[in-house]
């Protein structure tokens, strides 16, 4: 792997986190449909608010190639042009209203994330990586694929394998060879008030 | 641990997401610094919408008990019976808004979700557990908190070690010895259309 996205933490993490990035560049190598089923068994097993599990992804292998097109085509133009390379392609969308009464979850689009967030450790673990975007169109999404009224489309999902990114154009390379970076610690947890230092940052 | 509480997968997963589950009963047994800050730059290193990392978190451990009632105040009442025996409480908001446009970000929610995904997986690993919430009293989070008005308080987490559950209230010790269920990956994962079977499920 590319070692300038090994994530340079202040504090010890468990290794499939540290390892965890968002590639522009996949290679040329289809997802075993093994893994894709360990994958997506990974977000079933996310909580959710009441259990609802308010995920539903739309999934398509470039062996589909239609299922491919319809996806590639929600996504927005500049990520069409990366993400046309993976192997696999999802919409990742959340049910909005409980399924025991019809009620408002606002917990839904938390909730994809967590499942999403559970699905992409588990491609870290099988050697696979996944690239999140938020940049879809959600209104052709809906059109193309029926997706009921009260479900969102939020987000699509490059899945495959890293590849090098020497064949990607010059934007897209420098991104993948780019260190990661976050904020610190102090910026986002804070202890008795907002904007106060916790007992142990 | 309770091994009713490991995930009966369909398809093999990672070990870390198989044993993690959603306690109600916690141990009187605080938790590490270290610890908690290698749970809290695990979610640091979430991936998230033009990296915006639009998660901030409240945090609480018992050794500071003004801090720690104060987020146990903001708990709707049924979760603060069993929640206030965890050592550590947290709660997870989200910045609305790209902090460099001011443009909504419509991914803050998911991304909270990714980011608390990422400290759950680390809490795993580490031997402890973490039960979310969606059940808080955000009005009061952000009175008592002083949370900015773009700023949108969601979950509340609690984090520690389980415990046994003889010692909850029947209805809760319930849940705890239960298997956990979840919907087959049929009923969520889609291919060529919505409800239609993908080619891996």
């Amino acid at each position: 792997m590319n070692e300038q996205k090994l994530a340079a933490t202040a504090h010890p993490v468990n290794e499939l986190i540290q390892k965890r990035w968002s590639p522009y560049a996949f290679a040329d190598r289809p997802v075993p449909a093994a893994d894709l089923q360990s994958i997506f068994e990974a977000a079933r097993w996310a909580p959710s608010s009441y259990n609802e599990q308010p995920w539903v992804y739309l999934v398509a292998t470039k062996t589909r190639p239609d299922a491919f097109e319809k996806i590639l085509s929600c996504l927005v133009e500049a990520n069409q042009a990366w993400a046309q390379a993976a192997p696999v392609l999802a919409l990742g969308c959340a049910r909005l209203q409980f399924s025991r009464n019809d009620n408002p979850n606002g917990a839904a689009l938390h909730d994809l994330g967590l499942a999403s967030a559970n699905l992409t450790f588990e491609a870290t673990a099988l050697g696979l990586a996944v690239h999140q975007m938020a940049g879809i169109l959600p209104a052709k999404a809906r059109a193309l694929f029926h997706i009921p009224e009260n479900v969102q489309p939020l987000t699509a999902l490059a899945i495959g394998y890293a590849a090098d990114p020497d064949a990607l154009p010059e934007t897209y390379r420098q991104r993948d060879l780019a260190a990661r970076t976050r904020k610190p610690l102090a910026e986002f947890v804070f202890g008795g008030d907002w904007g106060q230092a916790s007992s142990f940052t």
